[in-house]
């Protein structure tokens, strides 16, 4: 299948993904000798860089910076051995023993395991402000980074589980939360609907409906300030904004949070064994005791927000990073003794 | 049942442990406004004290000494809000809502929701020189201290799988592993045993085995020096003191492990609806989404070694502290809906 001729490179190990999740693996792989090559992928820190300050992550009662934590803990996995280098994974072939990673700029690489760590990314809309404001009181994540506005007006955009859920939550810092939403309807799960509605009753959430945002006002310095607000009664309004209907106005606030969705990094499992969910998810063992990580194809395992479609928080992904690379050395060890025993002449890689 | 007069405070949440995993748990309820108690128990800090430098917890590129980390968490936890007290729980009513709380000193709490986050203990001989040397040389975890002995002769004691799989993983880093043995046979499954015994050919473990280790020698300066063997050809040497045969010897070492087990903390749940396994591990849902961390009993919640057999790490006891505050946030709020809907009188607790 694999043609000798283009291989960079064997290794033991790779991980794809240098979040939470893909370094603490690295960490943990290099401690055990595994001499793993870490490929930074599209994102290189993953979600924690969009976070500006990191509150909730033990260890730091002054809180950190997230992308300080990213870097600290690459510091840590390379000063025991691990490779880190800029790469994105496009397809693992998983039909050939050792696995064959091919990256997006071509190289190929040969792996006895890889650890899917490569994160789910947070959709975003892609407006005026964002890029500037991203960490700036814009933010992706409700739970990380609520508490930083307490008392303040926040505006939570979605119409989805994610989006009603952390309105409800925000509602324990906000002065008042605003729920923007593009339709009359939200797809939430009943459940939701009848949690933010209750709270719409009570005066601490306001839904503003048919409605999206179409620019962020503010600056670093002082965060968001204001939105531009576009409607319709029919809904969809930046689908209308030629429509007399259409009505636009600037909001202040000072939060916004998008709650749009993630979408896990997993099209380069597409084509392999590994289960993944409808929505992308890789499938993991889990249970108890050990192999917890491991995915319907020996030697392939996952962790963090690729496989962690409800907490995804740092720690979490950590914790399942530490248990990828203890999963991934047992069977490196298991498979050694394995062909040991069946006679076969033992690989000297190293 | 509980008797009013008794009841020194009534809290939304009460968690067991000050490990990784209660102290993770504490800053993430705090920051959901749950206002936890968090009791210390017996092993304030828990095991991570008993380890001198966490060189594999992601954000700490230096290491840092586990007492220092705990502090350092514990203070976080405070900031956000929580309360962590002296106190050992020593029975957990819930045949009753709230749940009744008994500390060991006699006061009385009410709970709506408690985390057993009590952790394992390790178990140990209680030989001379191992107070004085428990993180100078002497460890109990051989995944977080193997790697300070780079180059050293080893001693691993225990016969049961978690000693044969410290001294198989010691290999990497020791010059040679001996692997100390009270009796002639190991309790190891077979795997284990053969693990071992392909090392024992290959010379990188030497077994001693009807031998016990009766007193420990060095200094915090220096780590650990030498141990002091007995050894009886029948096993059980130090049943045997007296025997003819039993013979007495020092030997030198760098470092010494513990591998005789560790009990998980959970007596006080013995009485209650919770399914623990046949060594007194709490049996969790696990699976993926929300709720991972839920145990028979609704509004009790399990998290880090109490829970975790078989990886124990503070990075994973931490991922799954933060699980169970989340988890408790989410029953609380399903509770409180539920008992609005049902038309109930919701209580005003705070």
């Amino acid at each position: 299948m694999s043609d000798a001729a283009d291989i960079v490179e064997h290794r033991k190990l790779i991980i794809a993904g240098t979040g939470s999740a893909g370094l603490t693996a690295a960490i943990y792989a290099a401690r055990a000798n595994l001499d793993p090559l870490v490929l930074e992928g599209d994102e290189p820190g993953g979600q924690l860089t969009l976070t500006s300050e990191v509150e909730n992550f033990p260890g730091f009662p002054e809180g950190i910076n997230g992308a300080e934590f990213i870097n600290r803990t690459k510091e840590q996995a390379q000063r025991f051995g691990a490779e880190v280098i800029n790469g994105v994974v496009d397809t693992v072939d998983d039909s050939v023993r050792p696995f064959r990673v091919e990256l997006t700029n071509g190289d190929v690489f040969t792996a006895d395991t890889v650890i899917a760590a490569s994160g789910a990314s947070a959709r975003t809309l892609g407006i005026p402000g964002q890029d500037e404001l991203m960490g700036f009181g814009l933010s992706t994540c409700a739970t990380c980074d609520g508490a930083f506005f307490s008392g303040e007006d926040m505006l939570v955009i979605g119409g989805g589980d994610a989006a009603c859920e952390e309105a409800v939550f925000l509602t324990k810092f906000a002065d008042t939360v605003y729920l923007v939403h593009r339709r009359e309807e939200f797809r939430a799960e009943d459940y939701w609907v009848d949690r933010v509605m209750e709270l719409v009753e009570s005066g601490d959430i306001e839904l503003v409906l048919n409605t999206e945002v179409t620019e962020l006002h503010g600056s670093q310095e002082e965060g968001v300030e204001s939105v531009t607000f576009v409607r319709n009664p029919e809904g969809y309004p930046t689908d209308r904004l030629d429509d007399p209907e259409t009505e636009e106005w600037e909001f202040e606030v000072g939060a916004v949070f998008y709650a749009i969705g993630h979408t896990p990094n997993t099209a380069y499992l597409e084509d392999t064994g590994v289960d993944l969910d409808a929505e992308g998810y890789i499938k993991t063992l889990g249970g108890t005791g050990g192999g917890q990580t491991a995915t319907d194809v020996e030697g392939i395992f996952g962790a963090g927000d690729v496989v962690d479609f409800h907490y995804q928080q740092a720690i979490t992904a950590a914790g399942m990073g530490c248990k990828a690379a203890m999963d991934a050395d047992d069977y490196l060890e298991e498979k050694a003794r394995a062909e040991t025993a069946s006679g076969e002449t033992a690989t000297a890689d190293d």
